[in-house]
C-alpha cells in the first residue's frame, strides 16, 4: 500500500538502525530483530505476498492441537465436566500469569522451571505453574471459606520436553477440589467417587485407586525412629516404590542418613496393602496407634473406606502404604489412579515407557496452603483431585492409531448437494431451512461443484445425510435425501424435508477406538 | 515439617546469600526475591500457618472469573459454539506463547503492546495478541489450504485497561474463518449469517450488520483523486465516521495532506448508505465502474447482498460506504454487528460509555495474510468474522444487574437431606444411586446438619428438588421428595425414587435477564 519511493526511504532509515546498533555492539536479539524488519521491508519492493524467512514452528515444547485432536480433547472434558456438573461443581478461572511472588517459594527447587514474563516496565509476572496455587490464591483474595470447583486450564514448565511421551511444556491440567471446614472424609470419599465415575466412563481399562495418608507416613517414620527433619526425605524415597525395588530405596534412605535399623522398619511398614482388614490390625498395632498422627490418620482412613463402600468403589480402591506423592502441600489423605492396562498395551511400548499405563490422576487433602496466603493466616481445609488429561489424550489418540480408527472433526448431519450446474441458489434456500431448523448442515463452497466430489466430501467427513436437488425436483416440489452409507435415496415433498431430517438424525460417536 | 534447628540452619545460608548479592549490587529483582525466601524461613519458626506479606491481586489489567461470570461464560460459549457447529466447524488451538519472530512485523505501532517472556535461555517468545497470526501461521506450516475452524482462547495486550467498561488485558477472542479457493461471497456470506444467528440467539437486543469492501473504498479514493500512498490513512479517518461528524474526519484528511476538493468528493461517497439499491445505483456510476477496484468490489457486493437474501438477513444488513475497519490486511468485503440498544440502554452511561451499544462483532476477507508465511508466498483466501464475547459478557452481566436476576453456578437437581441425626450413611447411599442414574445431586459434608441450613443452602443455589429421609421413611422403605420451591412434599417408594425424579427433573437457566 505505500509507493516505492516511500519503501525505499524506509529502507535507508532502517538500515541506518541497524548500522548504528550493530556499531554501538547491540545484543544480538536487538539486532536480529532489526535486521529481520529491514529484510521485510526490502522483501515490499519485490513480489507480492512477500515470504518471509522466518522459521515456522511452535515454540519449544509446544503443539498445535489440529481437529482431530480437538476432537478427542473436546470428548475427554465433555466427560469429565459432565462428572464434576452431577456433583454440583462450579467453576472458576484465573489469569494466565500471576504476579512472580505469588509463585515465590511455593515450588521448592522446581522453581527454576517457572516462565518468567520479560520486565517490560511495570509488575514482574510469570505463567503459572498449576492450578492450585492461584486457586489458594484466589480463595485467600476473596476471603471464600467453603467452595466446590472445578478449574480447567493450560500451566507452563520450562521441563525439558518429551513429546513422544505426551510431555509438553505447555499442558491442560483439570482440577476439582472441595474446600470447606466439614466433618471428616466426606467430601474426601466424593472426590475418590468422581475419580471411579471419569475413569469408568472414559473406559480406558482397568484401574485401581491408591489411598494413603501422610499422617500415617509420618506416624510410620517417627516410630520406625526416622528423625523429624527428614521426614520429607523418606517420604520422597518411599514414593519411588512403585517404579523401583525395595533395595534401592532402601539405598536412598541410607544416603540420606536414615539407619539401617530404620529402613528396615519402614520397609516392613510401607510395603503392605489392603483394605479395610489391614486398616483395623495397624489400628490395634500397639506401637502405631501411640503415635498420635497415625491414629488419627488411621482412624480416618477406616471412616474414609466405610464411606467409598456406601460409593461402591471398595473394589477400585486399595490402601498402599507405599503411597507418598510428591507434592509437599498434602496433610492428610492422599490418592492417586493408576491404569493397570492390559497385555497388549505392556508390549506397545514407546522408547521404553508403556502407553497406557501408569498414573492417570491424583491428589489429596491440603488444609494449610490457603491459610499460607491468607493475609491473617486464616486456613481454609482443602481436598482435591487433578486428572491427567493430557495423559488421557495420549492414550486414546494412541488407541484411535492401533485400532486405525477414525476421527471426525464436526458432526455435520446434512450435506445439500446437486448434481446439475445453477444450483447455488436452490441448494442456499435449502441450507437455511435446514439452519432455521437447527440442523448441523453444509455445502459446497463452489458454485458447480461436482457431484463425484460432493459425495466424496461426505464419505471423507462422516456426514451420514445428503440433501440433493436437481430440476426435476424442483419442479416437482421434491428433494431427494441420499444415506451416504449405503447410497440409498427416497424422495420426499419439500415441505417434509426438515422433518424427515430430524427423524433420521443420529449422534454418530466423534471417533471409534 | 522440618524442625526448629534446620530452620535456623536455613535462615543463616540465606542470610549469607542476600549479604552477598547486596555486596555485589547485583539487580535489585534479584536481591528482592532473596530477601522474601528469607522472610518466609523467618515466618516459619512464627505461628503456623505462615501468613505471607506479599500483595493478594491479580496482575494489573486481568481478573478472575468467578462461578457467577463463569455460568455467563459458558452459556455464551455454548451459543457460539453451537452455531459453529451448525456450519460444520471444527476447532484447532495454538499455544498461548509463539515465537517473537511470528508476531514481527505484524501489528505495526501496536507492537509495542505485546507481552515478551522473559529470556531464560533459548527462544525468544511473546505472547499471542490475537489469534489471527496464529492462525496464519499454523495454516502456513502445515501447509493447509482448506478449513473452516473456530477458535475461542485468550489473547494478551499490554494495553491501558479499562475495566470499567469491560477493557482488560487478557481477553477471550472467538474467531470463526473459511480458508480456501473458492466462488466469491459463498462463504461470507456463510459468515454474516452466523453473526446474525449468534446474536439473534443470544437476545441482546436489536442489531444491525454493516458490509462494505476494501476494494470498494480503495475505489472511491482513487477517483476523488486521493494518492496511493494515502489510501490507509483517509480509510483510518472515515473509519471514525461512526463516532466523530463529518466535519472532523474531514480536518483529520486535510491534515493528512489530502486537497479540499479530494475530501468533499470522498465525504459525499462514503456518507451513503443502503441496500442493493445502492449497489445497483453506484455500478451504474460511470465515474465509479471504471475504476477496476470499485467495479470488482462492488459486482461482489451485489452477489453477497443477493445471497444474504437467500440467508434471510436481509433485514439486518446494510450496505455502508463509511465502514473502513481498522486492520490493514482486509482485501475485499469488511462487516460489523452493531447492537442499536433501546431507550434505556442509552440512558445507562457509564462514565460517558454507553453499555450495551457498539460495535459486538466484525471481520473480512484477507486474501494475502497466510502468504506473508508461507515460505514460498503460496496463498490462501480466507475470510471470517470475530464475535466480540468480552462485550456480550459485560452486557449480559449489567442486564442481570440491572433486573437484579439471580445466576445459578451450577445445576444441581437434587439434593439429599435428613432432618435427624445419624443419617450420613444413608444419604451416601441415597445419592450414590443418584448419581449411578446420571443425576446432578449434592448433599452437606457435614455429618448431622441443621434441616434448615439443608434447606435454605438449597433456596439460595436454587436447588429444585430435596430428597429427605428420616427414620419414618427409612422404616417404610420409603423418600420424601420435596419441591424446594413450593414446599409441597409426597412420600414415594424408594425404589421409585430415581424414575420419579427423573420425570422431575427441569432445566432452569442459569440466569434470568
Amino acid at each position: 500500500t505505500m509507493d516505492c519511493g516511500a519503501i525505499k526511504e524506509e529502507i535507508r532509515k532502517q538500515g541506518e538502525i541497524v548500522r548504528q546498533l550493530k556499531a554501538e555492539k547491540c545484543d544480538k536479539q536487538k539486532i536480529d530483530e532489526e535486521v529481520a524488519k529491514l529484510l521485510a521491508l526490502k522483501a515490499q519492493i519485490g513480489t507480492e505476498p512477500v515470504a518471509q524467512k522466518f522459521t515456522l514452528k511452535t515454540p519449544k515444547g509446544t503443539r498445535d492441537y489440529d481437529p482431530k485432536q480437538m476432537a478427542i480433547r473436546e470428548t475427554v472434558f465433555d466427560t469429565v465436566v459432565r462428572c464434576f456438573k452431577r456433583h454440583g461443581a462450579s467453576t472458576i478461572d484465573t489469569p494466565v500469569f500471576e504476579l512472580k511472588e505469588t509463585l515465590t517459594n511455593k515450588y521448592g527447587e522446581d522453581s527454576k522451571l517457572i516462565y518468567d514474563l520479560k520486565d517490560q516496565g511495570g509488575e514482574m509476572l510469570s505463567l503459572r505453574y498449576d492450578l492450585t496455587v492461584p486457586f489458594a490464591r484466589y480463595m485467600a483474595m476473596n476471603n471464600i471459606q467453603t467452595i466446590k470447583r472445578y478449574h480447567i486450564a493450560k500451566v507452563y514448565r520450562r521441563d525439558n520436553p518429551a513429546m513422544t511421551r505426551g510431555r509438553y511444556r505447555e499442558f491442560y491440567q483439570c482440577d476439582f477440589d472441595i474446600a470447606g471446614h466439614y466433618d471428616p472424609m466426606i467430601p474426601d470419599a466424593e472426590c475418590l467417587r468422581i475419580v471411579s465415575e471419569i475413569l469408568s466412563e472414559l473406559k480406558l481399562g482397568d484401574f485401581v485407586i491408591k489411598v494413603n495418608d501422610r499422617r500415617i507416613l509420618d506416624g510410620i517414620f517417627a516410630v520406625c525412629g526416622c528423625p523429624d527433619d527428614k521426614f520429607r526425605q523418606a517420604c520422597s524415597a518411599v514414593d519411588k516404590l512403585d517404579k523401583l525395588p525395595w533395595s534401592d530405596v532402601k539405598a536412598e534412605m541410607l544416603e540420606k542418613g536414615l539407619t539401617e535399623e530404620s529402613c528396615d522398619k519402614i520397609g516392613s511398614y510401607v510395603q503392605m496393602a489392603g483394605g479395610l482388614q489391614l486398616v483395623e490390625k495397624l489400628l490395634s498395632n500397639e506401637e502405631l496407634n501411640q503415635n498420635k498422627l497415625a491414629l488419627a490418620g488411621l482412624t480416618d482412613m477406616k471412616v474414609l473406606l466405610q464411606y467409598l463402600d456406601l460409593f461402591q468403589v471398595t473394589n477400585r480402591v486399595q490402601f498402599d502404604l507405599s503411597l507418598a506423592r510428591g507434592l509437599d502441600y498434602y496433610t492428610g489423605p492422599i490418592f492417586e489412579a493408576i491404569l493397570l492396562g492390559n497385555q497388549d498395551a505392556n508390549k506397545e511400548r514407546v522408547k521404553g515407557e508403556t502407553v497406557g499405563v501408569g498414573s492417570i490422576a491424583g491428589g489429596g487433602r491440603y488444609d494449610g496452603l490457603v491459610g499460607s496466603f491468607h493475609p491473617k493466616g486464616k486456613s481454609v481445609p482443602c481436598v482435591g483431585v487433578s486428572i491427567g488429561v493430557e495423559r488421557i489424550f495420549s492414550i486414546i489418540e494412541a488407541n484411535i492409531k492401533k485400532e486405525k480408527g477414525k476421527t471426525r472433526t464436526n458432526d455435520t448431519q446434512v450435506f445439500v448437494a446437486s448434481p446439475q450446474k445453477g444450483f447455488v441458489e436452490e441448494k442456499m434456500k435449502i441450507i437455511n431451512e435446514l439452519w432455521n431448523a437447527n440442523i448441523k448442515a453444509e455445502m459446497s463452497y463452489k458454485k458447480n461443484p461436482k457431484m463425484l466430489n460432493q459425495m466424496q466430501h461426505c464419505e471423507e467427513s462422516g456426514i451420514p445425510l445428503a440433501v440433493i436437488v436437481a430440476s426435476g425436483e424442483l419442479d416437482a416440489g421434491t428433494v431427494k435425501i441420499r444415506s451416504v452409507g449405503s447410497r440409498e435415496e427416497r424422495t420426499v415433498d419439500r415441505s417434509k424435508m426438515v422433518d424427515e431430517l430430524k427423524g433420521n438424525q443420529n449422534n454418530i460417536p466423534m471417533f471409534s477406538c
